[in-house]
């Protein structure tokens, strides 16, 4: 375990942290602008799946943008932060969403919500921190 | 106190949150692609602070786009994310910099970091999550 302070992860640490999280952030480009949502999410197999109440506007912003998904942890002492790259794409297919149905995915507010998107991923990198006081506090 | 799952918050009560955050995601389109960074902010009165060691890369990234902050927490009945616009840009002026030495940023990690970049808010929105099971789940 190394002692420095900001610890890049390997591909495979990084993937098995993304697989055991349940939220993150996500981000996209609109018409060059930054955007970012809150959301719960399924992670395996390469790819990122969450559904969304917001079906008109998420199918739009999704149709041509890339897509960055953000999940971390942190306690007083350590923290990390994995940050997952690719294209969002909504799920037409019935048996993708049959897949998707059958998935773990976890919502916590209980609206209903119909269409299901996966990123599939193709770029991931990860941190992992140890923290102490900025150089100017010690 | 709203029971509704979903509880869009003033303007008000999200510069509350935000303005008692330490830590978020800072969202950036660069060349139409989205950029995500976990990092330590300060924030108060209408701006969000941080610094970086990444002086160079982020000054080019900077330069032109606007940025997106989010923050939020969690427990597992309630939660709330604050999502906050404006344009990032680097600290040049003494009087700025000497002003954003004497905040109370807290970095955790212990790296040297001498670029200040300060967000000027023009847009924030705050929701408040109250948390079920989906529907599918019930």
């Amino acid at each position: 375990m190394s002692n420095a302070p900001v610890e890049v992860l390997s591909e495979e640490k990084s993937w098995k942290l993304l697989n055991g999280s349940v939220f993150g952030r996500l981000a996209m480009c609109i018409d060059g602008q930054p955007e970012i949502f809150p959301l719960n999410v399924f992670a395996n197999d390469g790819t990122i799946l969450f559904h969304t109440a917001d079906g008109t506007k998420l199918r739009e912003l999704l149709a041509n943008d890339r897509a960055v998904f953000e999940t971390d942890a942190f306690t007083s002492k350590h923290g990390w932060s994995i940050v997952a790259k690719g294209r969002a794409r909504v799920l037409s297919d019935p048996a993708e969403i049959a897949d998707a149905e059958r998935s773990p995915l976890h919502t916590w507010v209980p609206t209903v919500k119909t269409t299901y998107v996966r990123i599939d991923v193709d770029e991931i990198t990860g941190r992992r921190f140890a923290f102490g006081l900025d150089s100017r506090e010690e």
